[in-house]
């Protein structure tokens, strides 16, 4: 018994890419993208569309900017099956205009990322990219600094003027446990009546992944997840755990587990990710890894105690 | 606001111990004894009560006898706080008479570990050790695989003959989801009117924390957990996210975190535990983790698809 509804959306490339500056190389991409198809994933976040003109693509690797020509070399002569290209836009860090009608472009999906404070510019966003053909959602970052009234008033106004498909939940603190996840996601549906709802999760606390079955439980269909939770800091929902629980046979989690053997294991050796302490530290007390990340690129990046203490600390202030 | 009733249980140095044959040297059994009273916990188990005719003390290490003048030694001059000591014992591997009277001995509580066929033979040792003066528990493992009706019969049975405090839930395979958990601790709640119910989770699938809060939600009240998630295999719920998420303000994190950094970091890289495909593979599919522990031994230890094609052979035949 399955949800035909729902949507299993890797974002490897995307979030991973938050780790090495998006400079992961296109044979790696192209692994990505052939196993992704072969294990019957809907949709692959390859990057950003980030503009280049605010971002130097000397500094930034190819899947920062995801040029289209970019896109269409690395998944030449790989067939897709029925899974659908996106690509990620920040609020701000995004030229329109870069975006060609969809009919000209391999991207069938572009999802915009703002806070609950930046609405009207993600709507303004959404609805350019909407007209030009794509598919577009609004994910909502940094979620349990924003649950009251004002997340309310954003979503009555994204149902009114929105041309989104889905509105996302982003746990970016990876701070929600499964009552709020579930708390959350009815307020979604009960607001955003006519568009699908999905749910983000990240691993500070080991919960991405019980909290996007949560998010199931209670209707969200369009789920992120990403190969051995690859992902900022923490990293997200691991897209072979997703696999694994959902029952829809059009699934394979072979293709997966030998791009985990293969491309996963040997690159954990060289960037970092997961269950690490500073992490969960900053999850348990919803904060921004930020601090967290800082602390694991110095020399005292076992120092857990006064870290915890640093941001007790903080948190008073 | 926090619940008075629940309580915090540790198994590091128990659970821990399956895999390095229960050999902790006696200097980082007393880091952890001194680390988790001052954390708050309730109570830990520090191995198990082994027959020593049945194992050799020259294969195993000491916290697989848990002699009680060992005990005494290696908590010598701690202040435990108001925390207890338990031990574990198998069915059919302990000899009740090495088990003085509880005011002899520095343990507390005993618990039976079971499965859901060896009822009848838990029932008598825990009447037994009851009788002696110990708090008591029985742990029926490997519920996954015995939730039907041989279940209930089991839990009727202990209700009607049996002196244990406790009835834990033990998810040995970590093939549980939060809607099993939740079904599971009603079923043991409503069956088991004059006993505390408690869980134990294995994190396979990253799931052994958010089961333990789903627990907690259906009013278990007794909860297992271990420093850094340490355990055999994917090992247990995290004590660092436990204590976390608890709002007891008894419960002081700084120590646990200072553990970690002193002694689990050093550990993690002697002594593998943790988030390893071959055992989510085997939680998903509701297997012993024995055949990823071989596979986890050998040099084929990262072909996650043959390993993952040769289980569901298996699980046809």
């Amino acid at each position: 018994m399955y949800r035909p509804q729902i949507k299993v959306f890797d974002c490897t490339v995307r979030d991973g890419g938050l780790i090495n500056n998006h400079d992961f190389d296109e044979k790696f991409v192209r692994a990505v993208y052939k196993a992704l198809a072969e294990a019957g994933v809907d949709y692959m976040e390859i990057g950003y569309k980030n503009s280049k003109e605010l971002f130097s693509s000397s500094e930034y690797g190819l899947w920062k900017f995801c040029d289209d020509e970019v896109i269409k070399r690395v998944t030449d002569g790989i067939d897709p099956g029925g899974m659908k290209l996106s690509v990620m836009v920040d609020v701000g860090r995004v030229n329109p205009d870069d975006v060609k009608p969809k009919k000209e472009s391999p991207v069938d999906m572009i999802r915009v990322a703002s806070y609950v404070q930046g609405i009207d510019k993600a709507i303004y966003l959404v609805n350019t990219f909407a007209d030009k053909g794509y598919e577009t959602t609004i994910n909502v970052m940094a979620i349990s600094k924003s649950m009251g009234t004002e997340l309310d008033e954003a979503l009555e106004q994204v149902e009114k003027e929105c041309k989104a498909n889905v509105i996302y939940i982003v746990d970016s603190f990876g701070s929600l446990y499964q009552e709020p996840t579930e708390l959350l996601v009815k307020k979604f549906r009960s607001i955003l009546k006519t568009k699908e709802v999905g749910f983000h999760g990240h691993n500070n606390q080991q919960l991405a992944f019980s909290n996007t079955i949560e998010a199931i439980i209670h209707n969200a269909n369009y789920l992120d997840a990403t190969v051995y939770g690859i992902g900022r800091a923490a990293g997200n929902c691991p897209l072979e755990l997703l696999i694994g629980f959902l029952k829809n046979p059009k699934f394979d989690l072979r293709p997966v587990l030998d791009l985990i053997s293969k491309e996963f294991i040997p690159l954990r050796d060289q960037i970092e990710w997961g269950y690490i302490i500073p992490y969960a530290i900053a999850g348990i007390m919803n904060e921004h890894p930020r601090a967290a990340m800082a602390l694991r690129g110095g020399k005292n990046k076992e120092n857990y105690k006064e870290f915890y203490e640093s941001l007790l600390t903080t948190s008073l202030e």
